[in-house]
């Protein structure tokens, strides 16, 4: 016989779609009308007001949570982590006191979930990054020769990173013209499908983690979308990588799904092409049964699964310490543009359209690159049996832009 | 008639060679034995204690040099920054009331002077791009097509600059073998002479900057040595750009020259291959006339100049703006490597010894790149009349690699 489904004495959180069941309990920012911001942890519709659960004496977490920020919870390492989700399971159960500060969503403004005090992106899917080396160097230089052995990544820009609902406007940019550059605004203007995992540990300068180390580190993960100016980006990324293309801003979902929520949906993810060498391998798999998509306006045109995925972002955590590069907490680890094989699982619209050749249908309209007054959606979710573990929404408007 | 040269009360800052005369006054943080971190200003072999200068009603910052980083006084803005300057240069002067907070300088440790929000990493001297081009691409492919018409740049990492002094282990990392990479110690560590910026002011996501903004914005200089692991670069550098090559450290020297001090200095860069857009254009010249050089193990290696430079700070910084990425007060900006048209002139050993391949004399010994036990140094200074402006030392030493 099956053991039954744990569920909440929040009557919405026992939907079997909703992203917040009892088993998720996601953590995040958010104020109410002339309110401060402060830490709540998602059940159902409802928030559960953190720092008003420490001041009954409900959870301890040493007052972090009245900071208008995670980092500091997250800075007292996994035992209060445990501690606390197992305290939060007890208080929220079908049959527990129902008498906690809850806040109804419908009233609470979301707010970035951390300080990110870096942002580093990886390329760890194979599909996209040999599609996308097609497109920019063609197939015979489409997947570098050190891409099966080591996670490829790049430091990003911390200060663009907003949390979803933030519209953003169209860069403007220095394009590759005719008879030399010209300045304008960006043509190709992409998103990327991506999970972004947060760290929640210290590392010193000259010490690396194992993957077992790195994979410890983790407190949790996003939904990332890391918005690209596909036409900047061909002008300017060679030799030093993107970096005007990447810095228009770079859209995360509110609520931290942790490593806790998502230990059940653990598996294995793409086929080895080469063997790893020692400080790259797994002792067990790393990846997770996650479906994610991306929709346009309303409509999906996307829908893959972080298992197609290379590289864990524990063996990405493990190599961006490899060279002794301190770690701290509220590093934003963005996995790469998840994409599967077939165009129906593109995280990006450079791979779906093939560079802009082969528009899309949107409703009634046709789409090569986002245009201006889109929306794009980023969702995410594991189906466990009768509840499913989702991330909420990741959205973005795109406004014209300022020229 | 000259102007006679203005003298300090604090004698050893009116010695000709000395780097901290009274037309400096840079900014860093120090401590004493048993104390904690607070800020100050060098003078000759003394520095001002600002905290207690201000306790004394003699300065004014809101309190902001208590800090254990400058930060937030960089943040007050210009009009601080100005009424500072005129303050300590009035209480420093010859005839002034020597009753001031100072502090041997050989009593004190130097701190990082500015907590590093984001390090940005530019490639702005043209005969270091053409000649690393060269050994990492050949010759047709050495300059990048756009390297005239905008400041290549790449986000680099925060969490690893340290101040000068630090010593840092050789990393390992991952380089490419026989028949496939290997695991090991950097066999090609090498330096990088440049001078970086630190930004002094905020823009919000989606604004840009003009260069003149940018110029306004830039609080002062620090010496910059970006450590660099060939070999790592070399296997992992393409198509994202440098990564674990250069988070080994990076270290800066401990006070920061304001752009007030360097005003003087000003000059053009290097002659204009192909004229630039008109975001990149500026209205007078912005570099300084700054000579750099580098030493190892005590012996001077190469001398060049901050005005063989293509693009200023101001125009890296107006560029780093121009998808509308948000700039905060603690950003450094790191020139790129300078190094002048002569082998004399180069500001890393790669290009020194042309890749590895022609060994150069460092006084018995003979090297390619660095070895274990070997300290690198860098300087740097403007020449005034009857007085100089300087940077001080910016020193690190290697150790060996923890396997």
């Amino acid at each position: 016989m099956a053991e039954p489904v744990l569920r909440s004495f929040v009557a919405a959180a026992n939907a079997p779609d909703c992203d917040f069941p009892i088993q998720n309990l996601p953590y995040g920012v958010y104020s109410r009308a002339g309110g401060a911001p402060t830490c709540g942890v998602a059940i159902g519709d409802m928030i559960v007001d953190l720092a008003a659960c420490e001041a009954r004496g409900l959870i301890e977490a040493q007052g972090t949570f009245s900071s208008p920020r995670l980092n500091d919870f997250i800075a007292l390492g996994r035992p209060a982590w445990d501690k606390v989700r197992a305290d939060l399971t007890r208080l929220l159960a079908e049959d527990a006191n129902p008498d906690l500060p809850l806040v109804p969503m419908a009233e609470a403004t979301m707010h970035l979930p951390i300080e990110v005090t870096e942002f580093t992106d990886f390329y760890a899917s194979k599909n996209h990054a040999f599609n996308v080396g097609v497109l920019f160097r063609g197939p015979d230089n489409a997947l570098p020769a050190q891409w099966t052995h080591m996670p490829i990544g790049y430091n990003g820009r911390a200060s663009s990173v907003v949390v979803s609902g933030t519209p953003l406007h169209r860069p403007m940019g220095q394009l590759k013209g005719e008879s030399g550059p010209v300045w304008g605004p960006c043509r190709r203007l992409d998103l990327e499908l991506e999970l972004g995992a947060i760290v929640g540990g210290e590392t010193e300068l000259g010490t690396r983690v194992s993957v077992a180390e790195a994979e410890a580190m983790i407190f949790g993960y996003v939904l990332l979308n890391d918005w690209s100016a596909r036409d900047v980006q061909a002008w300017e990324y060679q030799p030093l990588g993107p970096f005007q293309a990447k810095a228009l801003g770079t859209t995360i979902s509110p609520w931290i799904v942790t490593s806790a929520a998502l230990e059940p949906f653990r598996c294995a993810g793409a086929e080895r092409v080469d063997p790893l060498l020692p400080y790259l391998q797994e002792e067990r798999p790393g990846l997770y049964d996650l479906t994610l998509g991306w929709t346009m306006n309303g409509q999906t045109m996307a829908e893959t699964n972080y298992n197609v995925m290379y590289y864990s972002s524990a063996q990405q955590l493990a190599h961006h310490t490899s060279s002794g590069c301190p770690m701290r907490v509220g590093d934003l680890l963005g996995s790469g543009t998840i994409s599967g094989p077939s165009v129906e699982e593109t995280g990006a619209l450079l791979e779906m359209t093939k560079g802009g050749k082969s528009p899309v249908k949107v409703g009634e309209a046709e789409r090569t690159f986002i245009e201006d007054g889109d929306e794009i959606g980023l969702y995410g979710f594991a189906k466990g049996a009768g509840y499913r573990i989702g991330f909420g929404p990741c959205t973005g408007t795109i406004l014209p832009a300022k020229e």
